[in-house]
């Protein structure tokens, strides 16, 4: 059965596999103190060229931003986030749960306009009450979205202006990074976005590792007693290695990038299949996610023909639906998809 | 200076200080285990008509939607409020604090909608991803409501009906209830709330009180062990006598009730001069808020003059106040305010 | 019935009612902007020494200790404490459901010794795995203790020495503060208290008022944005005027040490009775607390005649108790207690 | 360099990475929703013997164990353990992190005494006081312990006893379960142990897998909707498949239990060695750990030679010091031990 279903579906690269391998029998010491995180995190500061960046790596994506949020957050502090935020959203309260209220502003395609935060944080203080309310603390920006589009560097730059007019770290969630700066339609670079934000990650888990979100502070900014946190937050392993070999070979010969691209060229050609189709697209993701309005019979009928995702539904005779590729897709399934349609 | 600031600018109607002086010295135990929070307790329910209840005093608005809400929600679920509800906004993420989101809903004039509330909950239920997302785990209204409007009899069944139907409890915030239950726009009773809703409070600090919220559970159905949670949230005083004596004589003879009726009085008189001044109102209010929308330099001129309160930005150029009468509001300063428009 | 339960069995001092009553009428603005309360924060601010204090009104001691303790800590930190304190035990977890670990250190007669705190903490930093464990982020003692015992000025210098040695904030919970500061057995005043600690409170509700603790972070430290955090918890009550009033009345010509000094006399001669009785003193508390062993058969004897405390088992057959005097303890009361022994 | 410094030093048994690879490229739902984590689910309940256990995937320890007790705890309620217990002292305040107060009682050798334990639980229901207190809710030991012991089959019951008695789910902690299960001093069987206890878990992190702890609710017993509460903790990582695979291996003809007995058969050999030597244990562990105490001088010594772990200070002089073997263990470099020492 064809799937389209996500970007994680599949293992791991063979690489990080063959790297497991041969380091398995390699004593060191937990919870990230061993010579693969070590190396790991230099190659990382070394692409992002912030030779005095905090690297630090964690599980997954929720465990990730809630763990940053909660950490970089004072109490009376929120985060701001698009309503279609990925911590808005879904991750089952997982930012409440720490305590911290999810601030809204209103997204376009997914992403949040620096007028539209500036005027958001301006109104709060504008309020004569706001020392009754959650003061914005920081602010939550994906690249790519939710929805697979694209901050410009202008936009970044303007938003993260706004940032720090009002003393707010920009945090900007990576999970798909790769995927965004492969993209041809992206003109920010990882040492530049590592310049516009505070802190962010590059994710792994969607982009070619088993696991792992590599998490960069990149002016040596992160918060005291990182670790303990990290701890408390449940968000340690043990085996620190696992993350540190991984990131070290998708940093090597700059394999992250190169996997990424495979992600993109295939969901051009899936695009310009669904085009000649006649599908309608619900907006224009230039990066491994590709969002089409269908009738619901029509879902109804691709579903047991294929695994792609609901994402909501348009109306109540059609839904919005996403085709996803990734580094594992291949091209001969994206061609059966041609064949099929 | 006049002042229509807010419905706590006052001390406690007079009653409640002469109980205070006559009751002094009399020993009796902590927390709440002593006869004057007994009989108070007694005559609540007996307003209520609801002889199972669990009445609990706590000190203060936002303290008790925050315990209520904190004690009744499992930890996978959210409370539901209206965009403008006071959890929402006016709590500092009191709410949150506690580890829990608020799940907001459009508002109209301050009051959710019943068919807007069961969509809501219908497309949570729809969305594929629901394990992700917080689950409604009960609903949060106000009567009146932040705005001073009235949800009625059958908007309240309806919006139970919805509740029910998705086994969410429904807690009704009724800091200002005297103020809606005295209204003439007001067709439902006590003792109907009482049966539309799984929890409701009784205000006492902005009707006749110095400090207070009877908080009433209708059918026995407190939380177990309430008492403890109430302390672990800092809820609980020492001497409880304070609150029970408060209540006591605010469910003597009525006087809760007829008290609340001066804030009414005096705020349609208010109404009328405003009216007559043309100002232009920015909802319709029928309790004891009157919402007008003025030009700024006429915010500025009036603040000059008296108190009245900023609400939001209407525009560049208009500011929404409010104009606030209570139980001790006096007929001879709301002429003065006719005198001086 | 006679009864030695506790120090909070009476309404408020006589002053405080007649203040009440007094302005009641007077409409101030809310939440603890007013007349009222700066005129009690500048006389408390006269009573420490500390012009420079930020004073600050609370309800009750567990909303003070856990509203000070989690805005003072980090995330990583929790509050060092005596294993008796009241934060450790009898507050149902309100520290722990901010998030914070309590650390216990063993106490004698209530009191921690500075030595054994200074080895804690010590010991901590020696471990070798200390960044995975919670660090000592400020240190909780109570003055009086719960047992009624008193620091010494010399015992406070030494443990203040050894907080600033590790910048652990020094918080001296002063529920029952008058009742330490006017007995005969206590070297330290209000000032020099003010000095050896980041922050204390005053405690009212056991000392004349109806409820109420002032806080006091005698140097101008009070964490920013208190006052948010403050309403986050649930903490803040709409009329200021009711602890402002109270606190103004209680440092107005020394009224809160002049009534305090009642619980100390009528301790004494409680003292004086139950030894000559032959009682066996579970230590020697020179404030207003006194705490005997009986036989279980004696305790229960004594409980139908007179409400005294269950404090806890002693063994198998014998209990300890407590008789406690207060402000409003009556002098013809403890010599009925002298007639019926 | 020698190290018996933990027993999570090395990577995966080599079965796990040759899973990995055979099953790479297969398309797997995200979220445990793969066949995999499927089948590893069915092995489980097979080895335990419950045909109706719910089965759940977590990724280490300390995740584990604050997801279990945060998510099986009522508001009011904390956790018993050890005061040696690893959630007591070595998990950064993760618990309390989710509002929670863990409960200490002694422990001898690492181990609760069950009639501690009741005198414990009795004590608390005995305090007039016990509403203002956390109720003990749950009982948390480790199996073996911090310190390598193990309790017996009668101990384990007499402990469920008083649980039951009490209403206290029992969690057991088997982060080493695998080398307690083979070592020659344990009585109790896996399934056994599943009908003593209401929850548990294999430790896959510390026998032989990267990462991965098996949550057994051996009676079908998982909270409801524990997959949101997961997700809120941080604690779902996307591709389960991790976990499934891993788990599927070690439960496929025996591996788990297999791989175990080597840290026996090497921790056996250790001991011969360090009694030959003259090594003063500090207790008699029949597990993978080995504690013994040195002077301080000695230990210094040792860890320019080998990694050993520091336990603790013993007194002055001396250190508790850990020799710890593991499913990876080999027995040259347990006699290189013998010949170094």
């Amino acid at each position: 059965m064809l799937s389209f279903e996500n970007d994680y579906s599949e293992g791991a690269h063979e690489k990080i596999l063959q790297a497991f391998l041969e380091t398995n029998m390699e004593k060191t010491s937990g919870y990230g103190n061993d010579p693969f995180t070590e190396s790991a995190k230099e190659k990382i500061r070394t692409a992002c060229e912030c030779p005095d960046a905090d690297v630090y790596f964690l599980t997954g994506g929720t465990q990730t931003n809630k763990t940053i949020i909660a950490t970089m957050l004072q109490p009376y502090q929120g985060v701001v986030a698009a309503t279609s935020g990925h911590v808005s959203v879904h991750e089952a309260g997982a930012i409440e749960f720490t305590g911290h209220k999810v601030l809204t502003v209103p997204a376009e395609e997914g992403k949040i306009r620096a007028d539209v935060l500036q005027q958001f944080v301006a109104d709060f203080y504008a309020d004569g009450n706001y020392e009754h309310m959650v003061f914005p603390g920081m602010v939550y920006i994906s690249q790519p979205t939710e929805y697979g589009t694209l901050y410009s560097k202008a936009e970044l730059e303007q938003i993260y202006e706004v940032c720090k007019a009002y003393e707010m770290p920009l945090f900007i969630d990576g999970a798909r990074l790769g995927y965004g700066l492969v993209s041809p339609a992206c003109d920010v670079t990882l040492p530049e976005l590592a310049k516009l934000c505070d802190v962010f990650y590059i994710g792994g888990t969607k982009v070619g590792a088993l696991c792992g979100e590599a998490v960069v502070f990149p002016r040596g900014n992160m918060p005291k007693h990182f670790v303990t946190m990290v701890k408390q937050h449940g968000s340690m392993i043990a085996k620190g290695r696992l993350l540190g070999i991984q990131f070290d070979v998708l940093f090597t010969d700059n394999l992250y990038f190169e996997i990424a691209k495979n992600a993109i060229t295939t969901a051009e050609r899936v695009k310009e299949i669904l085009k000649e189709k006649g599908y309608q697209f619900y907006l224009d993701s230039p990066t491994n996610q590709i969002f089409v309005v269908v009738e619901n019979a029509k879902y109804a009928e691709l579903s047991k023909q294929m695994k792609v995702s609901f994402i909501e539904k348009a109306d109540d005779n059609h839904t919005v639906i996403r085709f996803c590729t990734s580094w594992a897709t291949k091209m001969e399934d994206v061609e059966a998809l041609a064949a099929f349609l």
